[in-house]
């Protein structure tokens, strides 16, 4: 499968180093790949990771088969209006994003947050996208190596389109996530739930001085 | 200890209820108690429960060495209010309340919300109170017996008073928590956090058609 990363940050490198590790292409997508390369930080990264592609968010839509959102949650929807309509329609849009506003300082809030979430909003201005909401609520070496937290911990789907959150979920499974750990919380308005995780995740990793932690939802695989 | 419960819906009687199991005194306090009697639920649950007290909120503030916040989360600081600011300074306030808002209709939002929180606004309106919020994440059979969902899941903590935040820990322990699951996240401010688990918490209800669930912190013990 051929996957655009959108997002040069390191959820979108973690990302893609584990799609690559699974023999995916990975094209990742950037406002200004030249901006992009003077980056120590991304350009070290690139050198090892020779395989992913680097290309300006039309390009990088246009060749991904499947989209992943890791760009900030501010960005994320004028990223999406760079990408251009024509090269989203009908595809799976992974939106592992949140909507962090550090316009307050430390820690962020969330904006949108509580009567809407980043996920409807992407879904909302892109309707041609089949967004599904995932892994938006836990440290990105977890997303893609959950044996990082010892025991069962949770990853929840949202989204409208069934077939879409059913190839997200081979995917997980391919990152290793167990079949009883995945919760489809439902359409995409379940995403302001998931997104709201994040002030106490923030103050979680504050208080515990690490981020291998991840929510469980205890009681949820109950037999009667 | 003779606690004062107020609120006389599902949440403050079965933590009274509780709380008398233990041999504790209870008082309930309400706005107005003959209008609470006329309720055929309030009245038959008082009928089982007869050791327990029922007076204004004033009146069970008074009485009350320790103070339980179980009032709805937007009806709160009026219920503060009423119950005089005198017979509130030095007293524990155990705020179990969340900031529900049903007036966009269900799932509820919350307000306040993000930029602010339930707890903070209590322990800011009521400086002399020693606010800790803690039991709002999970039902209220859960409260009062963890062991109704299996394996081990957490309770957080939230205020600015150490000594008070110990006493509750106590009160935790008596009701059958264990120390590990127990997770202080620091000041009043952190209730944000935990208030914003009702939206996921009200999503997962939804999904899961049951209420014998919580929140576990996997990897919060992590030894190393």
């Amino acid at each position: 499968m051929r996957y655009a990363v959108l997002g040069t940050g390191i959820v979108g490198r973690t990302v893609a180093a584990r799609l690559l590790s699974l023999g995916h292409e990975v094209v990742i997508g950037t406002r200004d790949p030249a901006a992009t390369l003077e980056r120590t930080e991304y350009a070290t990264w690139q050198q090892a990771h020779a395989a992913a592609g680097l290309a300006p968010f039309a390009e990088a839509a246009r060749l991904g088969e499947v989209l992943v959102n890791a760009t900030g949650g501010q960005v994320s929807v004028a990223a999406l209006t760079d990408a251009d309509a024509a090269h989203l329609d009908g595809k799976i849009l992974i939106d592992i994003a949140n909507p962090l506003d550090f316009s307050r300082g430390f820690p962020p809030g969330l904006e949108p947050v509580d009567s809407d979430s980043l996920g409807e909003l992407i879904q909302r201005t892109f309707p041609g996208l089949r967004v599904v909401k995932t892994l938006n609520t836990m440290n990105c070496q977890v997303m893609v190596d959950p044996a990082r937290v010892p025991g069962d911990h949770t990853v929840f789907l949202s989204g409208e389109d069934a077939e879409a959150k059913k190839a997200v979920r081979e995917l997980l499974y391919s990152f290793d996530w167990r079949e009883h750990t995945v919760i489809d919380l439902g359409g995409i308005e379940t995403a302001r739930g998931t997104e709201m995780l994040l002030p106490i995740w923030l103050r979680l990793m504050g208080t515990l001085g690490h981020t291998d932690f991840n929510f469980h939802i205890q009681g949820a695989n109950r037999t009667e």
